[in-house]
């Protein structure tokens, strides 16, 4: 009889390569390797296909999903303005989806039975995995074997990975666990587990710490499209491109770095430092050039739909109804978005100072404080008695009922 | 016959110091000034009320108004962490209603008629003072002069202090308009009109540009209760000493320089630059307080509900019922949020170091990665499952009726 | 010189009526009027091209708009369930972009430079009329005579029409204002200015009372496709025919009542009788089809926006970019909105008895309380401890902080 | 070794009567049994004590908590118009909290280490017990028999209780579960498991069929306090009485029958038929006091918080920090919800035909249509120009954007 076959999301690492053999063991499948290229960097990926052979899978697939991420995923969040209690770019919370699409391709492609992750049963990726499998196949089984098994810790697994002959570099005193992509890097644990202290220097690895930047600052024009980036310094880009240019730009000048308590889907608070050198440009360009191309009641309403749209991404709902829903919103809303903005970077800062747009509503004429234009100003009589009736009625009828 | 009265919200500028014999003439009333002290600074104040009296002013009274600022506007949209459109953090819009009850107080001291003030036609502050006035005194009359008289700008108003005598020191020249209390200082119009330029380096009056700031940061430690804030490195302060000191702290580190386009009340959008100095520490301290403290649910709400909050303020409507209904939920929900926040501030950045609280839902036990404890990852597993079986039933259902 | 050309939105009565020759005396404006067919009644349209004539306009358009009405306006709140304050289903305030829509478009194919409308300056319509004139011609001057002129009252309008020779048949004492159109009919005023007396019975026009509605129940089934019905018992109509079927079905059952005091945009509340006969049903029905195809999360977030939809609508901002962008978001959630829905209408009800959908998320072998299949109640163990885990860390570190 | 102690929520029925002995024989506990009377019928109550002792219990209390239902838990859902999803008044999920609450003081009053309930592992009741459970008594352990053993239906229980000799009355048909309480009746199960069927008429307890209902209606004046009912027809009555009452009167008349398709939180719909008689005519009777004595902001952002507010409740976070914030968000807001109103019941309809309170907002001068008074039609128009303003600008840059 043929083995079943189960994709399995892989990245290399120690958390991942065991599950290999253990999979083959204790499941008796035909493991398959999938591994999607976000931007982790070349030495995560360089000679997956080896490693993975080495230690046992059927196959290993890299798929390169940089493009792909990034407009199908951080694009809408963006679009968006989306962040997650108040200072979360959601840099790892979008990269899931983009890679759990990539592993169940892969797995439909071979006629695999089921899908597998190396995500502990304490954080938030298990979620995003499986509720992406749950979306796009809900047909296969899901294996999550760090919810399972009896490796319980580091030191357990380095232990099982030379009993099965897995070559690995790790040491037993990896200080905290990290994700990196395109868009950003993230760190937790280990040090960082008091939020009590300051993130230690030696755990940044993208961004330049803001004391050590440089003291000159330097200014990018970001254009955008509908509320997606377009060009930088006035040259059209790729995604790719102007992602990874800011990134380096952002980071000489240390912007973007994020300290965060933030609450986990699974019940728990944890502490999370982020680093996001060119997301941060983008977001506070976005920003500034939305203030003048949306009017108040839609600015009002994108606001408040923000918070919900950032918590369903953060939460694993990529591939829900609501998303969709709401995305739908978004692109609609962020039609005139359109227009330039200029980010000065300077010792972890990004600040916009200036931003212009075909679709501007800023009118000078209907602002400035002297008479005449368009504006009546006799108009604002009416206006405020009627604006404030409400309220007056109720105080008159408040002050009556007191007495 | 006695001549009705009426009481002017007074600030012994140009604006207003024609209004006083203008309304004398225009409207037959007997004048009397009010003027509130919000922390705009000694000499704004001094000699207001001789100023008055050699204007034509019946009486004028100064009031000391800075604490109850503090404890009655200022804390509670501290509280909720109001921000308007995200960057804004409302310093003059919280203003008005202490004014505007210290005026309206004054008025029924003496009796008076009519409540008047020196906003113009085109801005938040008519909407603010005007719907004050009608909630706490919906009997007495309103008199808005910029918006009725003959009086077009600046320059006529010049000319018409010159013909009644008014001694004013104002050129023809000012360019840009200002409102500055113990929270901050705002700047609007004039060179600022143009949101495609930064704004030029002297407008600003509180904060050191973050380039010419200290190259050495320093770390302030706040302490919090129940959302407000009570002492600075360990030692408990007044509310006004409180402010006044993290305001010297900020503007010496250059933080706290917001600028915005912003969508007035009225209908257009204008240009605002901001100065909030302590306010912006504060703002940092009490976010990065409230992460530890306030679970997942009750954060969500209260972070949609404030962007509710601060539209109410911006829009004059402090003395509304639903402001006392939001200012209910946010006193009760920010219970727990007492502790402490260490706040570094270096060129510009307010950046939280550390948060401390006997309320800490943080737990070191139940976030780590590491195996064991009262959390068991298995339950993750019927997590998972049941979390997102709306979502899978939902996909099985369209990929059934999509095929 | 040639006079400049206003189009007038007409109805023949005699609000309008009277605008014709003052229009004309006061502002020297060639007078052009516009009736838009939204299902008011044959009585209401017949002879007007005459009447305007002997009135005194230039020309008088009736322009068909009835399915424009139902599937351009009434559609898409439909399927956002939008209901202002609970009960008013937006009958008048649908209506009146489609009306404002086409007498712009009549403006424009004649040249004309102003628009104008027989609102008064008390109501919500004069916003919804201008609202639209300004987003749709924002170059055309408005005139809202109502508001302006020395005619205040019935009685004065009578007066002039005589003394214009404008023929009209009202008399001086009609009781209350009257709004029909397919979907409704609104009454106001009159008998019906006192909340605490039920509206008499011989307001209402479209409805059966419920107590002499028949004995006998009828049940009628509506199809619906996408969140918009399309069937009635099994046979595809039109709009117009779906919905005047309904109407008369729900008319003899005496369906669709409301009494309710609502809140005018323009600051004070007032009550309003509404007969809403087969919209009543068909929002009954959607409701019930909505229950079993949308999952939790996109319904409850439907539910929030039905609010601010209602609103949008009610306040006139129909061709507004909020009210598109939420469009957006009910059109692609209200995709898996397919189906059938029974109704039972008895005696003033309206009652589902019966849904059905190839998109149903529904499951009975998943919500028996049976025990087997896909579903392992031991799941749920996880779930429940997971999902208060964030509660309980709250509740014990509260515990401890109040001993 | 004295055996640790659990106390039971126990109701005498079948599927509580069996946890007793396997508690004691799996899990070597003194069982404690606990029942509290929130209006389920007399029949339910009459001799547990005797039938908990002869199935084992070590001990039953049975505590009256009829007053402290409806005061504490169902008084503020109503004072917050809570329903879920559009139809139901969450009677059985507002029982949970005050039978929970009631259990747990038991089971620290004599010193228990346990908590179970009878619940599966398929509906929301075990959220909401063990919720209520780790909010109230945190150091307690949880025990949940029908998600753990062997028994697997109805059969298996009766079979389990003939082996231990517990007397029970249950056949093996029972067709659909029932929870009652003095707010509501509930149904489930069995015959109603389809959607597509209405609910056969012998499933009803509570209340006539509308068709089998007095021809002749009856009217029912309600008074409030801050949105609490606190008289019937003018007499002052207690909670117990006024329900009580209120019960009887709309049962009589049909009234209170809901038939809903509801969300689980469990992450599946139910199908659930509901019969609240006297609450729908006490929330038919407030939503219209309401009307009157809300202003509009307050009563639009009641209307959104509402639905959050049903939902913590029907997903068992009454414990929890986000219902007391919301709870004091309502409990100001409510406060001028003071007066009366009547309601006519009629065939299974409740509809209001009058409402009075001294905090009425309604004015009919400022309402009428005639002029005069303290409205200015003429402020209408400087209001509708400002307030579309934004819409206009965005218009107009819209449409040259587009040409």
């Amino acid at each position: 009889m043929t083995k079943k076959k189960v994709v399995l999301a892989y990245s290399g690492g120690l958390d991942t390569s065991v599950i290999i053999p253990w999979l083959e063991e204790n499941h008796g499948l035909e493991v398959h390797a999938f591994a999607g290229d976000v931007g982790q960097g070349a030495s995560e990926l360089e000679g997956l296909e080896d490693k993975a052979a080495a230690t046992g899978a059927a196959s290993c697939k890299v798929a390169d999903l940089r493009e792909e991420f990034l407009t199908d995923c951080v694009w809408p969040c963006l679009r968006a303005l989306a962040v997650y209690e108040g200072r979360y770019l959601l840099g790892t919370s979008m990269a899931r989806p983009v890679l759990a699409k990539g592993q169940v391709d892969y797995a439909k492609q071979i006629g695999a039975h089921y899908l597998a992750h190396g995500c502990t049963g304490k954080g938030n990726d298990q979620v995003r995995f499986e509720l992406a499998y749950q979306a796009l196949a809900p047909e296969m089984g899901i294996i999550a074997p760090w919810r399972d098994w009896h490796i319980k810790s580091r030191e357990d697994a380095i232990d099982y990975a030379a009993e099965k002959g897995i070559p690995i570099t790790a040491s037993k005193e990896k200080i905290w666990s990290r994700d990196r992509n395109l868009w950003h890097i993230s760190h937790e644990g280990g040090a960082l587990e008091d939020p009590g202290a300051a993130p230690p220097e030696e755990v940044f690895m993208l961004t330049t710490s803001p004391k050590l930047a440089p003291q000159e600052s330097v200014i990018c024009e970001l254009g955008f499209e509908g509320g997606v980036p377009t060009s930088l310094n006035g040259e059209a880009l790729s995604p790719v491109e102007l992602v990874e240019k800011l990134n380096a730009l952002g980071g000489t000048h240390g912007v973007g770095r994020v300290d965060i308590t933030e609450n986990r889907l699974v019940g728990m608070k944890s502490r999370g430092v982020y680093e996001t050198p060119g997301g941060t440009i983008v977001y506070e360009a976005l920003r500034s050039l939305r203030s003048i191309t949306l009017e108040r009641d839609t600015m009002r309403q994108a606001e408040k739909l923000s918070i919900d749209y950032a918590d369903l991404v953060y939460t694993g709902r990529w591939f829900h109804p609501l998303r969709r829903a709401l995305d739908a919103f978004f692109t609609e809303s962020a039609k005139p978005v359109t227009g330039i903005a200029r980010v000065e970077l300077y010792k972890g800062t990004a600040t916009t100072i200036g931003v212009e747009s075909e679709n501007s509503l800023y009118s000078e004429e209907l602002a400035t404080f002297g008479a005449g234009g368009s504006y009546a100003q006799k108009d604002s009589e009416g206006f405020v008695k009627l604006y404030g009736l409400p309220g007056k009625v109720a105080a008159m009828v408040g002050a009556r009922s007191r007495s």
